[in-house]
């Protein structure tokens, strides 16, 4: 089921400062930022040759990481997202096998434009996957 | 400096069910579980189309992820690996930046038999970042 890993999600307090932390101490190409209102987040990616980095500052009230960053004030790694083929497939597969999927249990349209959906952490040992179907 | 992602390691406290998570119930290849009492961990690799996400269990007294699974009793990603093509040159050009590095500075052999170093996780947003020499 589990394909690429598309991105690797950090969640950062200061998306500036962590731009400039990639970009000039890591030395990795960052796109520029992009602010996504109806995610709560805005988000640069960190492009490196085989998947990319996602940084998430959080946008407006009621971020999907406000949560996160409460507790981590520093920031930390959020998420990871795999590619799958057919995310209903995909999910369906993984509620018979005791998987709870967050929210109401439909794909949503994600940052890539594309359906994604989240897997309850306690399910993935801490684990917090977004599935994104490509 | 930084190239491809080589691994993302997430900290379990039981590496035989994370193991029949990521395979049985996520579809993807888990490798047989390494010893690496060196290094004071278990590993299994969910090998992917384009990265591997490392599998940890600590492994004897004074594992270096014991800490970590004292504060996230259910585990959650740990590090983050970044290959580099030189890892003094990577080093003294990150110092230089005013990034720090764990330990002596000085670079060891990690879990693939490969030079590793750990930079401290305060200066890259609560993110351990390890960068392995390929």
């Amino acid at each position: 089921m589990l394909g690429r890993v598309n991105h690797v999600a950090i969640a950062v307090p200061d998306l500036a400062a962590a731009t400039a932390a990639y970009n000039t101490t890591l030395g990795a190409k960052v796109t520029a930022p992009q602010a996504l209102p109806e995610h709560g987040v805005t988000v640069v990616f960190v492009e490196l040759p085989n998947t990319k980095i996602e940084l998430l500052e959080p946008l407006g009230e009621g971020s999907p990481i406000a949560a996160f960053l409460a507790k981590n004030a520093s920031g930390g790694i959020h998420h990871i997202c795999y590619e799958v083929e057919d995310i209903i497939a995909a999910r369906d597969e993984l509620k018979k096998n005791g998987a709870r999927v967050l929210g109401d249990g439909e794909p949503k349209i994600g940052a890539h434009n594309k359906p994604v959906l989240f897997l309850h952490p306690k399910d993935f040992f801490g684990t917090l996957i977004e599935l994104e179907q490509v």
